[in-house]
């Protein structure tokens, strides 16, 4: 077992699951959200500045029980937790490749494409990686014909 | 604070920090990697068959303590642990998005692209989306110019 301590939280205008997204690119147009550190993790930040995404990662600490294989809402076949992106998983731990617009009056980091409840504890910042992180020839499985992304 | 808990084990070909590549595309060619699922977890995989990529999440439980600013080994400014991939992060959860190739006779996911020492705790298996992980266009700030990927 090991320990994830939040690092800060989320700001985004959801607060409720059921009012989310099922994912951050399908709110048209996208809103801002605010990603807050504590004040010891700030100096972080350094050299951030001149990423345009970055990859967030947020304890969902407002899913349910993980089940192993359930029915998604977009689905009508069982589906194992590991190829999806359900919330409810061994270790509910949420991502996503943000947008990122800079640095805001209050030291906050301003974002779009998140997904989450508001309030939502923040664990970790990672910078989005082209070179590593992107594979535009991806095959989606059985998510093929879904989840077409807005614009 | 929350806990996360080991859902398998991942096995590479590097036995100490000091072997592993600085990232998993830099080995030419990338070997194969296993990620094995603990008995209790493995009915989570139904339906990931047809994905060519996987985003997995594990525990670097051998990165020594956070830095919030640092000098990278390729770098002669300090930066911010946010603005790099560093393992020594305040919570120390690694990220590859990785070539999956199916599964063994073992149930073992064979992946390639994977940067961890043999032995890492695996916490999450996600499915790679290109239309929401994928940002062909993203800039990679002081890291513009390093990172190539090969081939």
């Amino acid at each position: 077992m090991f320990t994830v301590r939040p690092i800060g939280v989320l700001h985004t205008p959801w607060h409720s699951t059921s009012e989310c997204p099922r994912n951050g690119r399908r709110a048209d147009p996208p809103p801002l959200c605010h990603a807050e550190l504590l004040a010891e993790f700030r100096d972080g930040l350094h050299s951030i500045e001149g990423y345009s995404h970055l990859i967030l990662l947020y304890w969902l600490d407002r899913a349910g029980e993980p089940e192993m294989v359930f029915k998604p809402p977009f689905d009508d076949q069982p589906r194992g937790v590991f190829a999806t992106r359900t919330p409810r998983r061994p270790n509910p731990i949420g991502l996503s490749v943000v947008k990122f617009e800079g640095i805001d009056a209050q030291g906050r980091l301003m974002v779009r494409y998140l997904d989450c409840v508001d309030g939502t504890p923040l664990i970790d910042i990672k910078p989005y990686l082209r070179t590593t992180d992107c594979e535009p020839e991806a095959s989606m499985g059985f998510q093929a014909n879904r989840a077409p992304r807005p614009g």
